[in-house]
C-alpha cells in the first residue's frame, strides 16, 4: 500500500489573492493541524460537521487541531439536504460568534456538499468573512462542491439560490475517508467525475471507460482521477470565478439534475444530486442530438457508461411517481441558469464537446420532456 | 432656489469592475427609473423601503421606475434597527426569489442606513448577487452608510456582525429628502459628516465649525458637504476596500459609540448611532489626549463645535442608567475591530490626525471609562 500512500497530489487553485491549495491524498484529516497551522495565523479553529460524519471523524480532527495549538469548538448538525437551510445558517453564526472566531481565525467543514456549503456560506458572512477550511469527505463534494467556492443554502423557491462566492484558503481531500462511503453515495460522486470527460476532457472519459473499476476499488487510480477532477474545475473557475460564462459548463447535467431534485423533494431515498446529474447528462446529450448538434450515438455511449458502473440513467430509474412536464419546466425556470427569461441550456456537439447554449425555446425542453416522462 | 438645483455633484468610486457613481442633487427619485435604466440591463426592480420612508417617497419612486419599463415589486418594513436581523433578511431573500428576480435585475433600497445595510446584504447573497442600488433618505445613509459597500446585519452579540461586502451599482442620494428629516435625525448624520475632517482634512473641519448654519439649512453648502463626505468615504475604500488596514479609520468614534449603543441597547429614544458616534469621537480624542498623544485643546475643540450643533457630547448627556465601564468593555470586546484578542482603536494627534493603533491595552481603555462613567 505504500504506493497509495505516497500518491499524493496537489492542485494550486491561483486565483490572485484568493488564491488556494488543494491537498489530495490519504490521511490527511490526521494531519490538518499542521497544513492548517501554516496557513492560517489566528489560534481559534470552529469545527463544523453532521452527526454521520463527526461520529467518525470529528475525535482526530480536533486532536490534530489542538496538537497544533488551536483552540476548537465543534458543531454537529443533523445529516441531509434540510440542514442547508436559513435556520441552520443562523445556528452556524451563532454559534461563531459566541466561539469570539475572528477574521483571522479558522472555520472549518467537516463533511460532504450540505455542510460545505452551509459552512462556507457561514464562513463568508460572520464579520464580512473569516478564514474557512474545506475537509470533504465525499467523493461528490471532493471532485466537485469543495473546488471553486460556490457556498449556500436552499430556498422554498429551490435549490442553492441565497449563498456567497467564497473561495476556501486549503482544501483537505482525505482519499482514506472514501473506503466508508457506501456503494451509492461513492457512484454518485462518480457521476460530477465522469463530468468533467464529457465537458471537455474526450481522453479522460475514455480513460474512465477503461479505469473505472480501479477508480472504485481505490489506491493510486482513485487519487488520480479525483485531483485531475479538481483540476480540471479549477481550470474552469480560474477563467471564469463568478459564473459569467464558461463556467456555467460545469452545469452539464444539471438542469435537468435539478429540476429531477426537485421533483421528487429532494427525498435521498429516491434520488441524490449525483443520480440527478447522471440521468441529466444522458438527457442533455440525447436533446443535444434531438436538435442535431450531436449524434444519437453520443448519447448512447454516455448511458452505456453511467449505467455499468451503476448509476440512474433514465427518469424511469427513480422510483415513484413523476409530476407531469409542466411542473419539471416550472422547476427549471425557476433554476438560476436563467437570464431575462430564456433558457440557458449546457448542450453537446459531443463526448467532450459541451457548450453553453442560452437560446434554448422552452417549449422544445418541454415537448422533450414529455416524450421522455411518457416512457 | 435655481443655484441649488444645479448644484449637482457626481463622486465616481474607481473600483475596478465593481466601480459606480453616486450622484447627489435635488429631485434624483423623481428620475431613478432614467439613471437606473441606462446602467441596468434587466427589466425587473424590487424596491424595499420602511414604513415611514415608504409613506413620503415609495409612489414617486415606482412611478419613474415604470415610466422607464421596469416591472416592480415593493416591501415595505417596519423602520428601526430591529429590521436588521436574520428574520427580515429571509423575509427580503424570500419576496425577491419569489418575484424571480435575475442576476440582472435590481434590488432598490429606499431607506436609512437600516434599509440599506439590509438590502444590500439580500442583494448580495440572492442568487449569490444582483444588482443593487441605493437611495439613501437620511443624512447619515447619504454620507456614510450606502458609500462603501459594507452590508449587514445584527446579531444578539453586536452590531453588523453578519454581512457581505458588495458595492452598489448606483447610488442616488436625493437632497430633497433631507427637508423632511428630523432636526434630531439630520444632527446625528452630521456627526459623520464631521468625522471626515477629523480623520484627515482638518481644513474641512476648519470649513464646518465656519459654515455648519449653512449646511442645517440646506441649499449649496449642504449639497457640497455630503459630497464632500461621499469623496472622503470613497478615497478610504478605493485605498482598502475590505478594512485590511487605512479603511479602519472610518470607525473613528465607533468603537465607543458602538459600545454606548450597546449598552443603551440600540434605544433610539435615548441614543441613536450619530449621537453615540458624536460622543465617540469626543472620548477618542479625549483618551488620545490622555495617552499624551495629543492636546487636550483638541478634544475641547472637537467637544465645543459638536455641542455647538446640538449634538451629545458625553457619556452622562445620555439620558437613563449607564451600565458599569466593565459592561461598555465586553461589548468593546465583541466588536469587530480586534485581531488576535489586541484591542484596535483609532487615535488622533489632533483634529485631522487619526491613525490606527492595534496595541491599545484594554486596562487603559477600562480606567478612562470608569472616570467618565464616574462623572
Amino acid at each position: 500500500m505504500s504506493s497509495q500512500q505516497t500518491s499524493e497530489h496537489l492542485v494550486h487553485v491561483p486565483l490572485g489573492e484568493r488564491a488556494y491549495d488543494i491537498l489530495i491524498g490519504d490521511g490527511l484529516i490526521g494531519r490538518a493541524g499542521g497544513e492548517i497551522s501554516t496557513r492560517i495565523k489566528g489560534r481559534k479553529a470552529a469545527i463544523i460537521t453532521d452527526e454521520n460524519v463527526g461520529a467518525l471523524y470529528h475525535g482526530p480532527l480536533m486532536d490534530s487541531l489542538e496538537a497544533d495549538g488551536f483552540d476548537t469548538v465543534s458543531l454537529t448538525l443533523p445529516a441531509g439536504e434540510k440542514t442547508k437551510s436559513f435556520d441552520h445558517l443562523t445556528k452556524v453564526c451563532d454559534v461563531l460568534l459566541e466561539a469570539r472566531i475572528e477574521r483571522n481565525d479558522v472555520v472549518i467543514a467537516l463533511g460532504g456538499g450540505v455542510i460545505g456549503d452551509l459552512t462556507g456560506f457561514a464562513a463568508g458572512i460572520v464579520r464580512r468573512g473569516v478564514r474557512f477550511v474545506q475537509i470533504p469527505t465525499s467523493l461528490l463534494s471532493q471532485v466537485d462542491s469543495s473546488v471553486g467556492g460556490k457556498t449556500g443554502i436552499n430556498a422554498r423557491q429551490g435549490k442553492n439560490l441565497v449563498g456567497v462566492f467564497n473561495q476556501p484558503d486549503l482544501v483537505l481531500a482525505d482519499t482514506a475517508v472514501l473506503n466508508t462511503l457506501s456503494e451509492r453515495e461513492f457512484r454518485a460522486g462518480y457521476a460530477e467525475v465522469a463530468k468533467y470527460g464529457l465537458i471537455d476532457k474526450p481522453e479522460f472519459f475514455d480513460w474512465l471507460e477503461r479505469n473505472w473499476r480501479e477508480v472504485f476499488s481505490g489506491g493510486p487510480a482513485r487519487t488520480e482521477a479525483i485531483a485531475l477532477s479538481c483540476q480540471a474545475k479549477a481550470d474552469v473557475v480560474v477563467a471564469d470565478e463568478r459564473e459569467n460564462g464558461r463556467r456555467a459548463l460545469l452545469n452539464l447535467g444539471h438542469t435537468f439534475g435539478h429540476a429531477l431534485e426537485a421533483a421528487t423533494h429532494y427525498d435521498s431515498s429516491r434520488l441524490v444530486h449525483g443520480e440527478g446529474v447522471s440521468i441529466g447528462m444522458v438527457l442533455a446529450h440525447e436533446f443535444s442530438a434531438r436538435l442535431n448538434l450531436a449524434s444519437p450515438d453520443d448519447a448512447k455511449r454516455v448511458e452505456r457508461h453511467l449505467k455499468e458502473v451503476g448509476l440512474p440513467t433514465r427518469i424511469s430509474d427513480i422510483k415513484g411517481d413523476m409530476p407531469p412536464a409542466e411542473e419539471l419546466m416550472k422547476a427549471i425556470a425557476q433554476d438560476k441558469k436563467v437570464k431575462g427569461g430564456q433558457l440557458t441550456f449546457i448542450l453537446t456537439h459531443g463526448v467532450g464537446q459541451s457548450f453553453v447554449a442560452d437560446d434554448v425555446p422552452s417549449s422544445e425542453v418541454l415537448s422533450f420532456l414529455s416524450e421522455k416522462l411518457e416512457r
